[in-house]
């Protein structure tokens, strides 16, 4: 049996995952908190090289963030091959809400995801989402995905590698540990993912010093000089959030700030935020962890700055690179759909932020995913 | 000043509505509870020829269920003409999820509508909106209302009586009590109101033994027999809930019993349903109250049916007879809209049931209504 660590902060979702993914397939490990025990920290900082979690050893291995595909290939027990009326991609708002409604039409429906909750995981303060003044992201994620466990839905946390139309029309789902799921109709709500910085070797900093989960990895950088990337609401928000945690804070944004004027206005108050316009970082430096970057801005001489961690939040690609010509995408890569959540492909519908809806909020991938899972009932009711 | 008392029992949500207008206005009223006390509800009837609340007497005149213009023309104060970035016509899911997203762009916004909660406010039990895994309908709505109220959003109880594209594009809306406003964008939302049977007469009975709202009569059929008419989700939900107020329930569905899978096989173990398929109301009679239906069953002779209560649950109309051309309908009348909530008419978005969107729920109605608010923050950024 292999020895398993697991080094987590408190407000950091995917390391809940990682541990229900573990406990679920009864595998042992210890838990360390590196948020709130500072000695801890660092000594996941000097055996594994990483700040940011979770990071999970295996006896020599060094696994990390929530891998659930090196995860699956180490302690993973395979899905049956069952033919389902639905296979979702996706546990989001979009797959859950689809996964609630099309339980509550008897469909038989698994549920394929990496992980549960989606991007809604990594929102701190959620004050939109009507029925709650205010909620965190992981605890409303909580909330559908327990909602979901009350009904006859099952959920695998596996991802997918691919889909094809096969004979008969059936839909063939490849999960990521190689197993083979037939369906009648898919649900398409696999999301998006953060854009990285497009800066040479800025692979090499992830987890040392470049974050894309504020949420996560924020409580790592208390005291410290931080730069946030993005002059949208979730740049924004995340400035205002570093700011009562990192001694300082710069706000990079590649044009002006674009955010919701409420937020704007908090921003004003806060004296450790200082605010770049029209610049972009390019460059990153330093030894065994960030230290450094370049920052260009328009009309000005290349600055160089001391940094401890830069927290990316510059937008979003569509998870659609596995469909490989399954439905129509748009221009930007997102799925296109009808008012109604059809594709272009009968039996396949799709919700949530990865489709061509223009606006991108967990009230509307909700919404939506009613609308797909209604839709491919009524699809299901015709092909009788 | 007018001697005013208001009939009501405690699950009516158009109840509430009353007396909130009413304190509202600071106008006393002497509340009486007929739900409880059943001595009172004979008064009630005998007083009024009532069988249905909210029933509000003023002086000599009595004015059933909540009437907004009536009460609007006796007690109301106008709505300033102010000139608003968004009116958002209509209360229920989507209109107050615009409300709060104009609100958090800091838009100055008006909602306009006869009632807050919409046709949410009928639903006993909601098991299907996320985050929630059971909530009634009003409580839900009060949740919607109260964030709203949160923000900076002014709401007004008065019906719209048109709305039509002025000089320099900007939106008049006309309101029920004669008020001219002013807005830059128009967001509709104002629902849908429920289809009547078609019968000679019935409108005579509507309050005196016909009912549109089970949520708020059904109390007042305690040990009675009732009839629901309607075999889709709606009609079987009320048929199950009346099965345990009233001594027995015909369920009357046109063709066959069309209700989610959950409904129908709730209803198998309810004894006092009967069901009679491919049936129709062909009359209704009475003397002051109904007593007797006449059913048509296809290939059956006509039966008369001694029944003291009957609920409509046919379906819907869409409350677009108002616009006047303002917009493009489709062959339903429902406000046709793209997948972000855009009309036919640049200024104009809508969500929820009164749009061509196919399905009608609580949640699509809510990320819809996010949906159109997100867009015409759009169109009046670029609008300068």
């Amino acid at each position: 049996m292999s020895t398993v660590t697991v080094y987590s902060t408190q407000n950091c979702p995917y390391c809940r995952m990682a541990k229900a993914f573990l406990d679920k397939q009864n595998v042992p490990y210890t838990a360390i908190d590196v948020g709130t025990d500072r000695a801890a920290a660092q000594k996941m900082i000097d055996l594994t090289g990483q700040r940011g979690v979770p990071v999970i050893v295996v006896d020599d291995e060094v696994i990390v963030g929530f891998d659930s595909e090196r995860l699956n290939e180490l302690f993973g027990t395979p899905v049956e091959s069952e033919r389902y009326d639905a296979i979702i991609v996706g546990a989001g708002p979009a797959g859950l809400t689809a996964g609630v409604y099309c339980a509550r039409k008897l469909l038989k429906t698994l549920i394929v995801s990496e992980n549960v909750g989606g991007q809604a995981l990594e929102s701190w303060a959620i004050e939109n989402y009507p029925g709650y003044r205010m909620i965190t992201g992981e605890d409303l994620m909580k909330k559908f995905e327990e909602q979901v466990r009350t009904l006859d839905v099952r959920l695998e946390l596996v991802g997918v590698k691919s889909i094809r139309q096969g004979a008969e029309g059936l839909f063939e789902v490849t999960t990521a540990s190689g197993t083979l799921l037939l369906a009648k109709s898919v649900i398409l709500t696999q999301g998006k993912q953060p854009k990285m910085l497009g800066v040479p070797g800025e692979e090499n900093y992830l987890g040392r010093g470049l974050s894309i989960c504020a949420t996560c990895d924020g409580p790592l950088y208390k005291g410290k000089k931080v730069a946030v990337v993005g002059g949208g609401n979730s740049g924004v928000q995340t400035a205002i959030e570093m700011s009562g945690i990192a001694s300082s804070v710069s706000l990079i944004a590649r044009s002006t700030i674009k955010a919701d004027p409420v937020y704007v206005k908090k921003l004003d108050g806060i004296k450790n935020i200082t605010i770049h316009q029209h610049s972009q970082i390019a460059g990153l430096s330093g030894d065994k962890f960030l230290s450094r970057i370049t920052l260009k801005t328009e009309g000005q001489p290349d600055q160089e700055i001391g940094i401890d961690g830069v927290f990316i939040e510059i937008g979003w690609t569509p998870n659609t690179g596995f469909l490989d010509g399954l439905v129509d995408l748009n221009d930007r890569g997102e799925i296109v759909v009808d008012v109604d959540g059809k594709t272009s492909r009968p039996g396949v519908f799709a919700a949530g932020d990865v489709t061509s809806v223009k606006s991108k909020q967990i009230i509307i991938a909700a919404g939506d995913g009613a609308k797909a899972a209604l839709e491919a009932y009524e699809y299901l009711m015709k092909q009788g």
